[in-house]
């Protein structure tokens, strides 16, 4: 392990996450409110730790793939330990354990919040919240590489480590102008939104931070009921589009941009897919709870749609407490939970691509029961599938229901019951947000012990950065010279 | 498909089934019992339906692995729909849903029952019940191919398909022989057994009943209570250990046999994980349960060793009643329902090897990450293990948990709560019997809908059969000639 190059690339990003804080001191200097020390305090640690490390002098300028797991494993461990000092110093969160729960819930996109009245909270640390949203949806790592594209040999191998998914399509042949191009289109997106919600009557500073919780798949809010204190019909259809359309993989827009036309947009099998999946599992959840929970189809329609799309996309936005449903729509809410939107988009989760290549490596193996001497090639969009990445694939479900049975295991010693410990442990490693029962929609992780805290912080970051990166820092080969 | 050659076989099968029947009219005629009629009747039209389809003029001789797999799965409905006669003659079980749940359970070794009063019930019914689990057990097929060797060319590929686990090692070149070594261990485990119980006290009747019960792995008993109802240390001891013993891979018995010793036996990489997992889930269990629920650590030890003993081995045999334990232990019961015991035994579920196969596979590919250029073999008892296995292992997990889940979802459209539907679907795919909630140990599943006993019976079969072997007939190209 090159430890010292980690250690400087840490110092980069310290520098940036420092920058990042600027704009919630300007939010509490704009409206007087008593956080400006502790912002600039903030600041002035994470500024001054940044430096410390980026001064580091590097002998060897190699970044190989043990070293882009430390990045950013440690990258999302630091600037949750940073981000979480505001919190800290303005007396929001005193618990350090409810701190850094709730900035790696935000940094992972996470979105379940220890808080228990948001509303008294001062504006500048809700803006904070959700900038660490915004920062983590399109991966903090990816932000630095844009802007300080320094390393030059062996970025892509943290972008690799980064980038959620499979199957990663390198866009152009520097890394930096990759990140610049998906950073590029991420901005775009979060300012329509923004402009969009503020249009539809939403004051301005709930739109931004709506849009940076669901362009990020995060999910915080700045009410108690989430997106449905507002009750209305049009935010709703907003966020809902915008969690789609931030659920679907950001290299489709540039090579829609790129080609000038929606073709192979269309063509796309993952999209297909993510898109029938939220019209099925709509449908279906429409009709149980019609009748039953909500008097009109019209008003069934509205909150299926919603929730569906809010957990497929793992955003966690809600307008109705899907707590309080049938059994079989919160079963198939928490089936949803274990999909995910597409890779190489914002949201958590095992990721529809991977979803599909399970259901067709089984369907080959089938087949090859009935004849064992053709082994066919998987393909997606007309590209025979290489067999290492279907292993890599399986591998990854495997391990996601291990790590998700074992953790609900565990918070089962925490007081929790089995529907909340299940919920939980599958909103945690999904990055989703909220579960069931004591973790549902209509309440928040500020009860959970310690222990639970610390535990569900850790799946949010083993989930968010896909498992692998995380756990092969556990391998003592890893470390090794 | 060769059909015609899949009826011949389907025809010496049920006339097994009808040879099977006898010791049960004897029961009923030793005890006086009005369903001697009944049960000559289904003798007679067992009988004369498996000679009608034995009749059947074979043009080709040639079994393949389609008609292999359409032997069996075929085999186990047919000899279910016959074995259920006695349940529907002797009007114990009017509903014809009812009675072929309840012979598909025997059958399959599952153990999920619909009579609400078996003590009650005729004991020359009690004992046929019985009869089908000991016959599931070790495969009805093996036991015709033991008696009848007469296909010769192919008969390897039915046991293929039949044999319980991923690596079947051939004991001996021919199947008939293989299957009568097989046949005879089982017997000898059965009788001796029989014996244990007796010899304690138990009386002949209810001995041979559990003795079926337990080397079957099966849980059928003729108490209420299961073997709550006579709460003996002595029994609870020799049925846990003959549980564990059945859930060996029955060819260990036969190479220790064979050599005259036991060190292939215990340097057996399986069984070491077996055993650990039952004495690891004893512990956790004990301490979980000891001062809530017992108030000995003796009898901590007693109930939590049996409970874990019978689900592991998928026998659903209870001494206590789980559902009532903390929610802890209850969950580390529904994953055991996930493991069952060895491959090669009469245990169902997932089996003991793949679970340890998955984690190696897994791991190797955490391994493959930091190291890409290393891939090394995995390897069970010093022999590398074939990729197209490993192939077959990890889809047939996958493929496991999907069923599972779905299964579950569809159950919940059936009046069933979530924990219940959950564990009423890993209950009957694992072959276990009883789950938690509505079908818990101390509930029956009568009180089902027709549906959703249907949809249970047709797990039990999927499970039993290992997935692949059922689901290749849903194929249409395993139907093309």
């Amino acid at each position: 392990m090159n430890l010292l190059v980690v250690v400087k690339v840490l110092g980069m990003l310290l520098l940036c996450e420092a920058v990042a804080m600027l704009p919630s001191l300007v939010v509490a200097l704009i409206y007087g409110e008593n956080t400006v020390w502790a912002f600039m305090i903030s600041v002035l640690i994470t500024a001054s730790l940044g430096l410390l490390f980026f001064k580091v002098k590097v002998k060897e300028n190699v970044i190989r793939y043990k070293e882009g797991f430390a990045i950013v494993t440690f990258g999302w461990l630091l600037a949750s330990l940073m981000g979480s000092l505001p919190f800290l110093f303005t007396g929001a969160l005193p618990s350090v354990v409810d701190a850094l729960f709730e900035t790696i819930s935000g940094f992972t996109t996470t979105g379940s919040t220890v808080i228990q009245d948001l509303e008294v909270l001062p504006k500048s640390l809700l803006f904070w919240r959700s900038v660490t949203h915004w920062l983590g949806g399109m991966g903090i790592l990816v932000l630095a590489l844009a802007i300080q594209p320094a390393l030059g040999v062996g970025t892509f191998q943290i972008l690799k480590a980064e980038s959620p998914g499979p199957i990663s399509s390198k866009l152009t042949p520097r890394v930096s102008g990759t990140a610049k191009i998906l950073y590029r289109t991420y901005l775009v997106i979060t300012v329509v939104h923004i402009i969009l919600l503020a249009v539809g009557g939403m004051p301005i500073f709930d739109s931004i931070i709506h849009a940076f919780g669901s362009v990020s798949t995060g999910g915080f809010s700045l009410k108690n009921a989430s997106l449905g204190a507002y009750n209305n019909v049009y935010f709703e259809i907003v966020i809902l589009i915008f969690m789609i359309l931030s659920g679907i993989n950001f290299s489709l827009y540039y090579f829609a941009f790129k080609n000038k036309n929606l073709r192979d947009f269309f063509h796309d099998t993952e999209l297909k897919v993510y898109l029938f999946i939220i019209a099925l599992y709509t449908i279906i959840i429409t009709i149980n709870i019609n009748g039953h929970v909500y008097h009109s189809l019209a008003e069934s329609i509205r909150y299926a749609a919603f929730q569906v799309g809010s957990v497929i996309t793992t955003t966690g936005y809600v307008t109705a407490n899907f707590d309080l449903w049938p059994d079989l729509s919160k079963a198939l809410i928490v089936t949803l939970m274990f999909v995910g939107a597409c890779a190489g988009s914002t949201s958590g989760s095992i990721k529809v691509i991977r979803i599909h290549l399970v259901f067709k490596y089984i369907q080959r193996e089938i087949n090859r029961l009935v004849h064992p001497r053709a082994v066919k090639a998987i393909k997606i969009n007309n590209v025979a599938v290489q067999e290492n990445i279907l292993t890599n694939v399986v591998s990854f479900f495997m391990l996601y229901i291990l790590i998700f049975s074992f953790a609900a295991l565990v918070l089962l010693t925490q007081n929790l019951d089995l529907v909340s410990a299940v919920t939980a442990s599958a909103a945690a490693i999904g990055n989703i947000g909220p579960g069931l029962g004591l973790v549902g929609p209509s309440s928040s992780y500020a009860a959970l012990t310690n222990v639970a805290k610390l535990l569900l912080a850790f799946l949010m970051i083993v989930g968010r950065l896909e498992l692998y990166t995380v756990l092969s820092l556990l391998f003592p080969q890893t470390w090794k010279a």
